[in-house]
């Protein structure tokens, strides 16, 4: 819904590129893009019957096409993700920044003010509830109607915005310009796919509610859009920099007064609400992904408030990327918007034609038909968008999706390693005890090496101690205070060249003790909070790391703590 | 020695504000600030004669003012060797433009490269040797003699060269005026304090060639900085944007013919090799404080090549960070490198002080005369050059000295916490077998976890496998495989409200096994090299960061290799 606020813009700032006579044609191709929302919603309408559990363009391909292009479908999820929070947050600056001209410069600041504030708030959970959606979304829209009433009234613009026109050499209008704006004016269509992912979350009966939604939504985004773009026209709107086109028509159709704010206010709003579904959506997209071994565990795991704390720190992360690259310019993530989302419909076209094929229920001849030919259309806007926007950023779509999903492919090949090796799915041998060959490292005479000795022993009878004698090491005082001590235990000491201790204990453990089960105790102090990244024992670590690339060794940490 | 290239520059610079009439106090500027040179010259001979092992002021501060002041001087070394690598590199590469103005626009970037060509070198250990460095001291010597004595028998420069003057507003020369120059002059001097610090590496006999070596750098540094200011007064050279002063009067001198380039060469590479003894010296200095417990012990392990790495990383990020940050403009860190050096100075000299005083050698008396001298001078200096420079960057080196001090004296603090807990010193208690009870948390009926029992079995009778419940899971599928495996261990289920593991395995640790060594096996598959950060087991990491909070808890890690 809020896509409203950045689709019209879109098609005026490309066929402003042409002057005064382009503008004529902002009617025509908003037409054009109502007709593909139309096939759209007809289409996802069949969507949400098929697959009444959501998940949309991802469940569509996992069931129908195959591993590989539901990897594609995930991609191009993401994708739009992270990019619809970015071009929501810049939308919403750019209509506070043409309510309060002062605030232009410090745009990005802005941008990522507003970002962090919603990371934080949903690092920690906030939950939004759907009534606070529905307010600004009712203001909103009926401010949008009001806009578009009064100014289908009104005669004469009430006021005429003034500022520098963004560009207006007069160039004759091709049909590459009118695709171009054809498909920046598609991003105003990314709303049609969030219902499909969101079914679940309708109340019962799901299926008839969440198509109603979908039809409700189809029906007013394209009055919506209709009517702006019959004002655009009527009011000769062109691009200005620093004001957007709603906030002009908002101005020509109400004048500048409290019905202005208002809608402005209301953009504004609904905007960051925009933002923030993602925050809902990507995090448990990649808690699905992790599920399916396609991302690290890690997005799955969640904290005590059940927040994907990692999925929701890469989003704000990426986004905070697009929108330092861009400069909060929507304008330049708009398009990029665009190329995700048809990805996204291509695909689940294409896997409803599959499915159509496979389960042949009545009707499904034309059910095919129009699922095929949202398919055609829908690639075909692709191809469009992709080739005119290529120079304007596509090229980083073009190169991202791909290495997504070859990234998913290899982590979920890593996985499928990882998960042989722990051999899940068929019963184990018995379990049983092999003999013990206990290692204890010791550097010095002290209370933390009786505790590793005395761990040690509990854990088996055959205990070694192990001095390894760095260069420079005076080792008679070593030894005097060992024979002062004298433990009951057998004492080796490792001569060695290169001044590292976990060398030389690994290469120990390894070649003897043939046979049986090696096991090696480590004691350290552990350092007092906060100091525990800063002071590691260095020497443990090393050892840790040595001995972590043996397979046959248990390697045993006892912590002391600091009182 | 190569402070020359910068320290003329500095006088220059701050004289040049006054207008034409300022240029003619190079010379007496120059004059009071070899003056102050003789003393330290004279002093610092004495600071070798009583610390033959090196150290300068760190070492004397140690022995003789008490651990806090040693540090003060450890934090001024500390600063001083990162200011060195970032003015000589600034230095080097203004010479390099000066010589090449082409290269002008883009210094700071050239001065990153040179910083991490030097940076690499040093982490893989490349040992510069004395001779690399003798050649091209003797030739840039050799050629500032050369441009001063055909500066003073030539009557008229021979090549006059052109650019925007800095700044050249006729103000009145007050004593503030000459004492800004002086302190910015006394950077010229930052070389007297290298040679103490390092007597150690000198032949036998170490003092003698060390105070030698100190007087013959005091006499050439003089002759030089004296020759060059009479120069300056004589063609009355200005600072411009983009020559240095040094290029001006070798140019001047000479002609801008070969000689003027292999003057520049000189000058460019002996920079960077007095870049390149900060890597010498720093890291070693770093190691001695983490020896010393004033510094992480990372600071002290070195690589296979006996390089510290952590240390010569340390120095290149901070050197690039001042870098960046001056924008590779030698002038804004030249008089910073001032302060720390005097706080140096002082220190060493109030040490020597206190020496004689302990000591009462033969002519004790004349010695602390002339220390006392030599600190009373060098503290003055401080205090001018401290508030002379406060705005233009000296509050960095006053809130990064005490900020330096206190975070070494917390780290030894900690450190000394860890030693108690480690109980050094004493002969500690037998150490001593307890009773053990093994838990063993099982997510999964596998191989990993039939690796994990058996470990268990092996290290003691008592052996609990432990479940945890995670919400959503259908548990009568893993006790339904569990009995089909049915391992001679006893199985407990744990319910858990929170879906995580790490906590009702320790809860259960901590509450049960009262007296008996709690000894907790986790079995994992190793992520193949180069996943390993990527795909951590989050669920072990979560219980190993559990458990590392209990005293008497140790946790045994059996990591199994992918194929």
């Amino acid at each position: 819904m809020a896509s409203v606020a950045y689709g019209p813009e879109a098609i005026v700032l490309v066929l402003a590129a042409a002057g005064a006579a382009g503008l004529g044609f902002t009617l025509p191709v908003t037409l054009a893009i109502v007709l593909l929302l139309a096939v759209l919603i007809a289409s996802y309408r069949q969507v949400i019957a098929a697959f009444p559990n959501g998940g949309g363009a991802y469940a569509v391909a996992k069931e129908r096409l195959g591993h590989r292009t539901s990897l594609v479908a995930a991609a191009s999820l993401i994708v739009d993700y992270v990019l619809n929070v970015a071009v929501s947050i810049a939308a919403g600056v750019a209509a506070l920044t043409s309510a309060f001209p002062g605030l232009f410069g410090c745009t990005v600041w802005i941008c990522l003010a507003v970002l962090a504030g919603i990371t934080v708030l949903n690092l920690y959970g906030i939950r939004e509830s759907a009534r606070a959606f529905m307010a600004p979304t009712v203001v909103f829209v009926l401010g949008i109607c009001a806009v578009i009433v009064a100014g289908l009234l009104r005669s004469e613009p009430a006021t005429v915005a003034t500022g520098a026109v963004v560009s207006e050499n007069a160039r004759t209008i091709g049909i590459l310009l009118l695709l171009k704006a054809f498909s920046s004016g598609c991003a105003a269509l990314t709303g049609v796919e969030a219902i499909a992912n969101a079914v679940p979350s309708f109340a019962a009966p799901k299926v008839k509610r969440a198509q109603r939604a979908e039809v409700a939504l189809g029906v007013l985004l394209g009055i919506m859009l209709i009517g702006l773009a019959t004002l655009i026209e009527k009011f000769s709107i062109r691009p200005l920099d620093g004001t957007t086109v709603l906030s002009q028509l908002t101005e020509a159709a109400l004048g500048h007064g409290i019905g202005y704010y208002i809608v402005q206010f209301a953009t504004v709003i609904l905007l960051a609400l925009a933002a923030n579904t993602s925050y809902g959506g990507l995090p448990t997209l990649t808690k699905i992904l992790a599920d399916d071994n396609c991302l690290p565990h890690r997005f799955a795991v969640t904290s005590p408030r059940q927040v994907y704390r990692f999925g929701v720190l890469a989003l704000g992360i990426s986004a905070a990327v697009l929108l330092v690259a861009s400069e909060g310019n929507m304008n330049a993530l708009v398009p990029l918007f665009a190329i995700g989302v048809f990805v996204g419909f291509t695909i689940a076209q294409v896997g409803m034609v599959r499915h159509w094929l496979a389960t042949r229920i009545p009707g499904w001849r034309w059910r095919i038909g129009l699922n095929g030919f949202g398919a055609l259309l829908t690639f075909v806007a692709l191809v469009v968008t992709t080739s005119m926007k290529f120079t304007e950023g596509a090229w980083l779509i073009v190169l991202v999706l791909p290495l997504l999903v070859v990234g998913m492919e290899r982590v979920r090949r890593t996985y499928g390693r990882i998960d042989g090796c722990r051999g899940v799915g068929c019963v184990p041998a018995e379990p049983r005890a092999t003999e013990t060959a206990i290692v204890v490292p010791v550097s010095e005479v002290s209370e933390l090496s009786r505790e590793a000795l005395s761990a040690a022993m509990s854990l088996g009878r055959d205990v070694t101690a192990l001095h390894v004698c760095l260069p420079g090491e005076n080792i008679t005082v070593f030894t005097k205070e060992w024979e002062a001590w004298h433990p009951d235990v057998r004492l080796l000491l490792l001569e060695d060249g290169d001044s590292t201790v976990g060398g030389p204990v690994a290469r120990y453990v390894r070649d003897n003790f043939a046979g049986r089960r090696k096991v090696v105790v480590i004691a350290e102090v552990e350092p007092p909070a906060g100091w525990n990244h800063v002071l590691p024992s260095h020497r443990s670590d090393e050892l840790e790391r040595e001995l972590r690339k043996m397979n046959d060794t248990v390697v045993c940490h006892l912590r002391v703590q600091t009182a």
